[in-house]
């Protein structure tokens, strides 16, 4: 078991106190590998956040004081690892130049997983706002590439527990279930990809040694969880015993509503539902295997807690 | 007729398009002023914003070819005006120092307003994402006031169309009226304000000429229009003739939503609302009149079409 885990990368996690990086901790932890965590200062002092700090202490997960702004100790904990998971959050995504700044520095990182955790940035069809953050995140990649650093670039697709709650409707992101009527972009059949948190972190993690999956693009597509938004509604209400009225907006109209009507932060949403509900960039594509790897059934038969069926 | 229009500041929307920007130009060309709306090269060749500014060349606004990154034909549309309306969207709040760095080359403008329309960014209490949002706005008027530009800082508060299809709900922003349950930030007892984009429009452009908000803080407040989201609720149930349920949240269960479980964009959405609804920033404070203006009963009985119930 030692030996065994001699083996494994030394992982840092940036960004390990937002949505998707609290799971990575974890699964970095479970499965063995030595973990740290970039912790700022203002995370430390932050009363919502003590809990999930102490969770990851004793959980055996190291805190490391630093700060992307912070170059000295940036280069510092990147030093000690072997691997460099980033998952900050949006508003951070550019910043992450300091990181890649930081690895040139330290020299020593066998792979570096930039923040990406949604559809592949290089394949998606949408309008801004999203389009130009998308932009964003596919200079990162032509950046890494440039610098030669070594990559995965995981594709996570839907985060479950932002989907799933409104059974898809990004109209009542964060309300539960609709009570009779729900709204659906498009015609409802475009292929769309859901996964849980605590899978889209034991994937990412699995990813970190997996010669298969380095300077690729990661996929995460069990079969049980790409369906269409028809499907997923057509799920739910076979377990709820009940029908939902489904209120369709061609995708024109929708195109309408983010480039007229809809307001701040709404249009966020309703561009990055565009790309996914109607235009189903998560499943549009042909997958190359010289440039892409496709997680169909895990990276390994012993992902532990994997939940596949959204 | 001519005289008095002649003495009404020639405005310069830029922002145009946008959600608020768009009544402003409405609003403009129908209180009389000479109105010119800065367009981008992209927005001229976009089908989806092309009915809309055929509205606006109709109506008799004039559209000025320019962009924020284009210097020189940003001076010459800001040498055209006396007065610059900046209804920019949040992505393009930084951008706007370049509006000032053009306004000093030109030399002519009477009165900048900058794109604000929310609360009042120097009188908001609440967490990221959107504190440091509203700390760049705030940054911005510094640097307005360090130049020396006359101004006037728009807080209309709520947009209507935002927030009163879902009756104050930001858990189901872009949902209609809940069916039978309603979520409530907070106990629902703090007062907020929410104002109809076409009244927003007006009392913006009655602001421009008017000697009581120079170098002030503009408040929209008329008293119809300041509610609990409590009494927001009670008064669509009196119209709809149905009671909801209102499912409470409290303020520390809200601050762990935004912190550690909120996906992007609901936890702006949700850092806007613990401000507005739970916070009550947009009335929580007194009115100094050196400073500020409240606007009341609208400031001119005569603004067209306005509508202050919500």
């Amino acid at each position: 078991m030692a030996a065994e885990d001699e083996m494994k990368s030394r992982v840092l996690v940036i960004g390990g106190t937002g949505h998707i990086g609290k799971h990575i901790v974890a699964a970095s932890v479970r499965l063995g590998h030595s973990t740290a965590v970039l912790i700022r200062d203002s995370a430390l002092a932050d009363p919502a956040k003590a809990q999930l700090l102490k969770k990851f202490v004793d959980s055996g997960a190291a805190l490391l004081k630093g700060d992307l702004f912070d170059h000295k100790n940036l280069v510092k904990a990147i030093k000690w690892a072997d691997v460099v998971i980033s998952a900050v959050g949006p508003r951070q995504i550019t910043e992450q130049t300091r990181i890649i700044a930081a690895m040139k520095v330290a020299g020593n990182v066998k792979r570096f997983l930039p923040s990406e955790f949604g559809s592949d940035v290089d394949r998606v069809h949408t309008v801004d706002p999203m389009a130009s953050l998308y932009a964003v995140k596919a200079n990162l990649r032509r950046l890494i590439e440039a610098e030669g650093i070594p990559h995965t670039y995981v594709c996570c697709n839907g985060f479950a527990e932002t989907y799933l709650p409104s059974i898809g409707d990004v109209t009542a992101i964060g309300a539960g279930p609709p009570e009779s009527k729900i709204t659906v972009l498009g015609d409802g059949n475009a292929k769309a990809v859901f996964v849980v948190e605590e899978d889209i972190a034991a994937y990412t993690t699995r990813a970190v040694d997996d010669a298969r999956t380095l300077n690729k693009i990661l996929y995460m597509r069990p079969p049980a969880n790409v369906v269409s938004h028809n499907e997923l509604i057509s799920m739910w209400e076979k377990k709820a015993g009940r029908i939902l009225q489904r209120v369709h907006i061609p995708e024109e109209d929708v195109l309408k509503w983010i480039k007229a009507e809809a307001v701040f932060p709404l249009d966020i949403l309703l561009s990055i539902a565009l790309s996914i509900f109607v235009r189903g960039d998560q499943t549009n594509f042909n997958v190359d295997p010289d440039q892409m790897h496709e997680a169909k059934n895990g990276l390994s038969t012993d992902v532990p807690g994997l939940v596949t069926s959204p």
